[in-house]
């Protein structure tokens, strides 16, 4: 069986992609695919300064593999959702910005991804949903990120219906930045990497870091946080760079990684 | 005088339905009223799927009644917004989703009813907002429901000025799922409703707990209880059931209630 | 060299205007200009009803003075933005509305400005941004107000790519609640104001500070809050005077500030 996540990064732009990559069976996120995908997250990690998640064929993910959930024990199922929720986690806490590259059906534990993603570009063809509620399994680990990403009466109409919505309607909606025509989602997916890629990677790194520490926090609490890392960012070689080619109307030189 | 709130179930689909029936009075939530809406969606949850708040006449609800709050009590006025904090607990708490099919205008307290429902279908007719301020009493309870579901400034909005907005507006605020011609308001109704209640009612009913239960939590926390919601969710029959059929590629058959 | 900040109120309608004025400098929000916004809101705040934020020339604010960023200690960097907090917790702390009037760009400290006001109205040439990331120093502060106004990954993608969007988007979005023509500014921000004035000042105060004091809450927290604020709302001279001209089909007559 071929591997169901493959990983590759450009040295030159320092962008990774990983790439779902059994499109026959519709991209199953399988506990082996969800550790691969961690594992290839954190590989990819090592050296680029901006990920994106993509996979082939004609659906992005059809979600957990259905056959791994029938007839198990309690445990198991729990070590499904962890697995899966340590994926979700992985996707947020690593250093670079992670880009969802959607076509067709990014469905349950699919959508969630997309949902968990940093940023997302759709193609047109793409469609977003949580179906769960249709096979007896509601997706409650999806509406985490889901909910979070689209409000709440949106987040239950797909939660209780489990019908989709297409590519306009998630942009619409916020739960993806940009609609594309397929054959425009691989360039304008890379454009907007590179967009990324030309900052600097240090700076990068903390505002990841500190929005979703803030995200979540009162905001008083999230204010208070947030001073001091903006001013510990102000510290650091590439702002005192950036602020100063700013100002000199020059192009800053970041330092590197 | 007759009754303020009528309830009525059909058996053979499941769906409940729960009218406010004093349309002259343009539907005040009177604290009787709101009694019996808690009541009503009370006994409707013994024995339906899913429950439609619906309203006689062309105003949904003007909100409270006035009358009731002029020369009270401070406990007296304490009284009237817990039981409506109450009545918006209920439509929260219990198991079957509750859509809200509004024409007409719903504001103050009847913007708050169709905010806290999980669902709410339009008509084009219908307009939403929380004028309390120009009458000098604040919509400070209405406000819990209305930020929640459309954000800040749009909350704002409607609370500083008092004005509504129109049907179109809320669906595009996330403040109602669908809009549709005013003839067509029922049968788009019953038609979602339908749809609800042919899934796994023991499955609806771990979502939408689950649903309200996460919303409100740090990202890390909801994760964590989801996940062991979802491995829960996974052991029962209709799971298992649905599953199944799904892979067998034949329709499920739900255990029942 | 002038003041950089000017306030006037007209004493008829009870709007304070706060205005912005250093637009060669493309009002940089310097901590002198900072303290002199906090020092002028507070002033403001002592006899009106509404207060506008407003700038001269063709750029609302171009966020912090980064001259001022530049080769400084931690000590002095922390003490710009707890200075800029204060600022924006000074415009939702005062009890008097602030409603942002934005033309031309409002970028990266000017954005949270405009997102930390309660409501904004845009000219259709404004447009909005944390573009600090090109700079290498990330948006950290700017993005607590900003990530709370319109959601995760519009938010990412603004602080991520430090692109700008229109004002229409900005409306799209829930970041501006009204887009006007440019020669259509002043008076719509002043219609607004007008609007706001003719409430009831003792009403809108306990509405203002209730909104900011529930919105971060869990529900069932913000709901007993609210039934408790509400209630004694509806003690005050006004909210009896209001429900009583509302019944009467009069017009109230408030007791004042």
């Amino acid at each position: 069986m071929p591997a169901p996540v493959l990983i590759a990064v450009d040295e030159d732009s320092g962008i990774g992609v990983l790439t779902l990559a059994r499109p026959r069976q519709r991209n199953p996120l399988s506990v082996a695919t969800m550790r691969e995908v961690v594992a290839g997250l954190t590989a990819l990690s090592a050296n680029t300064k901006v990920i994106v998640i993509r996979a082939e064929g004609p659906v992005f993910s059809a979600g957990h593999d259905l056959r791994e959930m029938i007839g198990r024990t309690l445990d198991e199922e729990r070590a499904i959702f962890e697995t899966c929720n340590e994926m979700m986690r992985t996707v947020q806490s690593i250093p670079q910005p992670v880009i969802a590259s959607v076509q067709g059906a990014a469905v349950a534990a699919g959508c969630q991804l997309v949902a968990a993603c940093d940023l997302a570009v759709a193609a047109t063809d793409a469609e977003f949903g949580t179906p769960g509620v249709r096979i007896g399994l509601f997706c409650s680990t999806p509406m985490v990120a889901v909910s979070r990403a689209i409000g709440r009466k949106r987040a239950l109409q797909l939660l209780l219906t489990g019908d989709t919505i297409d590519a306009r309607t998630a942009a619409d909606w916020g739960l993806v930045n940009f609609v594309v025509e397929p054959e425009a989602l691989e360039t304008a997916t890379t454009e907007l990497a590179l967009k990324i890629a030309s900052a600097s990677p240090a700076t990068v790194r903390i505002g990841k870091e500190a929005f979703y520490r803030q995200v979540d926090l009162p905001q008083d609490t999230a204010y208070a946080a947030m001073a001091e890392t903006m001013a510990s960012n102000a510290m650091i070689e590439d702002a005192q760079e950036g602020m100063t080619a700013f100002v000199e109307k020059r192009a800053p030189v970041w330092r590197g990684r």
